[in-house]
């Protein structure tokens, strides 16, 4: 293969419950690659469409993924990427994940899959380390795996996939606003009480029986996070009312996607996840804030291939 | 029904990864109890064999879980119950758990179930409480519902059933020593860094889809604690050298059963789960240390029915 087309999906992490280990993979929002052999050895950005990042591979989160995938592999072959960013860098759902993790499974792809989709994750952690410095996997790995994914440990990086229930929704709102995943880190208390603990591991528990058993309630139930959203809350506006009236909209659940500013919920049903959209939506229209929403049914398989060149 | 003779199963709490809120079942250990119908109202122990325990209502687990239910139920019967104790208090693997559950479970029945199993589980909670001062449920529901349980919130309580893989053993060695639960509670640190949880809901999240996928090895290498574990595992003599000497016998993990001084380990198969079992042994033979030890199979259904007289 020459060239390839992807389309790397954007992604939910932490879903409540799961701080640094949960993410979901969405299916109606994500970035567009392509990706193509050229005599030339090494990697090259030549174009970014729809946001202003930098060109330099070693500076894009891209580049330096793929850089670190070929640093592992015995190949003096040359690539070009264009990404064509849908994802808005700072929104919480995982932009940065999308460009890395796109960028690995194209050139493994053209390279005739020398790595699984597990080993490509951690090539594109390297590129998520540029972005916030810390290479968290739970973004990446929805990316690659799709689903929901657990990040089972990291010291072996052991990463394990989870099918969502086929009728399971996710409805995301992106307030316009900036919050710094750095920021968002920051606000973090470092010492959780044992009690606190006790209770968001029955909740994680609780999460990943109800995607197993498919049991929606369960699922909706066990999506609660008195540990990081009480803090992280405070820097999304009406973080609370929005929440709040996603569940009275018949949301299963709510939370903040990732390190904000995105809050998400889940709900059984397009049309449901539609409805809590709508409802969301219109907490900002009254106070003013512009945001972008997507409603998407839980991608089971990440990145797609749009088109092959032989 | 007028009688029931049952067999009350011990139980493994915490399973390493799961503090307060994992529990899994045994089938060959447990105490035998009988419950008979009588005209005088209220409850009644009328024998306890095997362990020197009160046969005052109030001041027994049994007593005082079964004077819970009928509280909750309109009936002015009377109950005697007999206790045959096989189940050592203070071994770690639920004694109280087994009379308190076992109780509940068996005038229930005379009853006519007016309570599901799960309905069940609050009234013998409170057993649990007249036992360690706590009214925790890792014990209780396991016997109860049998398989792996988790208790995904105590308000409200919620406890959830996971099977067990057919073939996962379990080895129980309990060292002869005494270890109060209250200091078992009180060596424990009350805050945790937010990395330690993260690194303890991977596991617990790891051990869940282990069971559900029915993968040997991820429920093995899930079966770590590092926040619960170290502090606890002092007040056990060799716990190191048993827990090391277990895994290197082949065991897929072990640590602690609910607050000690037990040790359990879990294997594929009976005759692994023996050879640990010999391996652990070994150990208290050399320092002359008497034990208990115990292999037995995952119980699926907890409390068993032996004889029932219409």
């Amino acid at each position: 293969m020459e060239e390839i087309r992807i389309f790397a999906p954007a992604t939910i992490a932490n879903v409540s419950c799961g701080f640094d280990i949960l993410g979901l993979c969405l299916d109606t929002v994500g970035d567009e690659m392509i990706v193509r052999k050229v005599a030339k050895e090494g990697v090259r950005i030549t174009k970014i469409v729809g946001q202003d990042l930098p060109l330099e591979v070693e500076k894009n989160v891209a580049g330096v993924a793929a850089l670190t995938l070929l640093k592992n592999v015995q190949s003096n072959e040359g690539f070009e990427i264009e990404i064509y960013k849908n994802i808005k860098p700072g929104s919480g759902i995982g932009s940065s994940a999308a460009s890395a993790a796109g960028a690995v499974f194209a050139i493994n792809e053209l390279l005739g899959k020398p790595f699984s989709l597990n080993e490509l994750i951690a090539f594109a952690m390297q590129g998520e380390k540029l972005a916030s410095g810390t290479a968290h996997a739970d973004n990446v790995a929805p990316v690659l795996l799709g689903g929901f994914t657990l990040v089972k440990s990291y010291h072996p990086l052991e990463v394990l996939k989870i099918n969502a229930p086929s009728d399971l929704y996710a409805t995301v709102i992106h307030p316009q606003i900036e919050v710094k995943t750095s920021d968002a880190r920051s606000v973090l208390k470092q010492q959780v009480s044992l009690q606190k603990m006790v209770k968001q591991m029955g909740n994680l528990g609780g999460l990943i029986c109800g995607l197993y058993t498919e049991d929606y309630d369960l699922i909706g139930s066990s999506l609660h996070d008195e540990i990081i959203e009480p803090y992280r809350s405070i820097l999304i506006p009406e973080f609370d009312d929005v929440k709040r009236s996603a569940i009275a909209a018949g949301a299963l659940g709510a939370g903040i996607s990732g390190s904000g500013p995105s809050i998400f919920a889940l709900s059984k049903g397009e049309e449901v996840a539609k409805k809590v959209g709508a409802t969301m939506a219109k907490i900002y229209d009254t106070i003013q804030i512009d945001y972008d929403i997507h409603i998407s049914k839980i991608n089971q398989h990440g990145i797609k291939v749009l088109k092959e060149k032989k």
